[in-house]
């Protein structure tokens, strides 16, 4: 396997300032906003469904997550998916809390089966989505990531794009052919489940990060694999330093939007990733 | 009047992490849930109709706060509140803006006669719901506490459960029998009506020691009395803390965050509490 | 045309405590909200349908901005403007992202047609609205401030109202009889950007500092055009002190609140406000 080339990511993300329709919950617009804006990428919360069809014409890349979806945004989330779809356009599924209730668990599956470009989730989220696992409590992750591995490789092989999960070391997993590949991501800092939405903002930023692979012209697959890495690394560093310069949640949350924006495109060089391929 | 235990009460909530259902205004969303993660509790903020009824068998307390409530919302609210009655599960209500708009104070008339465990607002909105007052203009506060305790007694004889009113010194008020049992809790700082949504994260705060108590034993009213103290004396202990920090409104929410997630469980023996017992 | 006396209108706004009913998108609703309270004045986020209108009479200004805006929010936008118009209460439209998807467009259009007291925006959206350019990607501004200042004075007759342009230097603008006024507001930061919701908690203050001119007895379109400036002051001058301090955007977010509610009333005489009126 060949080394990902992040910098180069970082780099173009930050030159296209990609724009990222997020049909997010309620709870997390505004971080997920912030967040965009200080890693350089532009966000829109564009959820109406008269409007979100169009838009995902727009947009360089798209997030999915019903975290708080009323029926408007279910509808809305329905429309820009098909666009998505039928343009080849980029687009995250964040499946937060299912398997914890049923009407939410429907609608994630059936957005899971419109093969998003990348599922991203906690391990108990991915483990249910796959079939295995009771979904935690909430947003909240009670499997480790390793635990959850072979699901998160079912899920792969169904999708047919990416799967990440968050944990205390993330796992970013594609399968191609007969082969698997895995990046884990170091880094980050105990603080992080402390603040709310960090695992929603992080798949926005995946969002960005595929906009910005896609302009490189990367392939699909295996550009997608390394722009997905590529967020999780810049998240873990910021992350990292936030936490050496944090009080408590409320300061690591200032200090992690700052460090988001600090961050030099040459600095993902630097990033705790190790890659590992294995047969299916 | 025994004294309370609040350490007991405080160790419990951080050894259980309760998970809070919060059915709360989108303007507050955030905010609620960092208190309750910083805290040592569990948001989740579930609030689909079709959901709302299910989750809330899950989850272990839950919160009614109606400021921003859509149709959806409202639904949402009746189907939980519904399941919390019937299985003896507690559940605050925070009855926003009540008796300054008609239809939101219909609502919240309907949500306070199904009996909340604890009700939690400032002296208009309790003064309001009491049926005696002008509910304020909005969000703040025109009452003082005092002059509104006999409309908070008389809430809590009607509800048969704890009422909490927040200002310069909070009141925490429960009737048994022949007796009133009041609690003043002081602290907190002049920035925190300067920062929105402070009274509804307390409310989210309440409704997670609620669960904390009822894990610990306690026997409903006088448990939750102890619990709702508690909570009070939690932030106002951090918002203390915060105001000798903070330079302005922005940097006293972050370390506000910061402190309520410091604050260690023996802390809150130290926390301004003065009980009170009076014949009806 | 005569200096503007902002200190008197932020004193005024200090002193009355304007209650401001936002209609706004959930993206900024806490952000504005904070905004409004460190500013001196009271936020209300009331936007149910059957509650908007009894409330827009109660209010003492109205923000509309359907940057989220669901069918039951567009409904409650309709109805208290109604309201606002009918009794001349003040109110601001923010017209986020029209142009770019075209039900959004259609109802901001039928909100400028029932002319607003000040439309806000930044240059792409001004524009759009007044008939020229294409309304940008979504809430980032390509267009500069005064390649539009022919479509914002025509804006500003269509409407008969001011109309104020967000750039790196803000134009404000009226059009009195024959002749346009022009303000021109600098400092600011180049990282408020970089912090969602800026505009639109802009937007906001817009319209608190509107009931404080009313209050002072201003005559509409010149009350309302120094009410405007003072508005932009306040807000640049607040960000220029953020900017000194901040680290990154999340610092500076934090820091800009401390500083709008450290400014004193006498600090806007110091403002970089530069006026111009030109024959039309």
């Amino acid at each position: 396997m060949m080394p990902l080339d992040l910098p180069s990511l970082h780099a173009r993300l930050l030159a296209s300032a990609p724009l990222v329709q997020c049909i997010t919950n309620t709870v997390v617009q505004q971080f997920s906003a912030n967040v965009l804006l200080a890693a350089g990428a532009a966000p829109a919360m564009i959820d109406h469904e008269a409007d979100s069809a169009q838009f995902a014409g727009i947009a360089d890349a798209l997030l999915i997550n019903l975290g708080t979806a009323s029926n408007h945004q279910l509808l809305a989330a329905d429309a820009a998916i098909s666009v998505a779809t039928e343009i080849g356009k980029p687009w995250v599924l964040d499946p937060v809390s299912v398997g914890v209730v049923d009407f939410r668990t429907l609608k994630i599956r059936q957005a899971a089966a419109a093969r998003p470009t990348v599922v991203r989730g906690n391990a108990s989220e991915v483990a249910a989505l796959a079939g295995a696992g009771a979904g935690g409590r909430g947003v909240d992750s009670t499997d480790e990531v390793d635990a959850v591995l072979p699901a998160v490789i079912r899920l792969a092989q169904a999708t047919g794009g990416v799967v990440a999960v968050s944990g205390v070391r993330d796992a970013v997993v594609a399968v191609q052919g007969a082969h698997v590949q895995i990046a884990r991501i170091g880094g980050g800092h105990a603080l992080m489940p402390r603040v709310v939405g960090t695992g929603c903002a992080l798949g926005a930023l995946v969002a960005a990060y595929l906009a910005a692979g896609r302009a490189l012209g990367a392939v699909p697959l295996a550009g997608d694999f390394a722009a997905t890495v590529a967020a999780h690394a810049h998240f873990a560093m910021a992350a990292g330093v936030a936490g050496a310069r944090a009080a408590g949640p409320g300061s690591f949350q200032v200090a992690f939007v700052d460090a988001l924006h600090a961050l030099n495109a040459g600095d993902l060089a630097r990033a705790d990733v190790q890659l590992e391929t294995r047969a299916l």
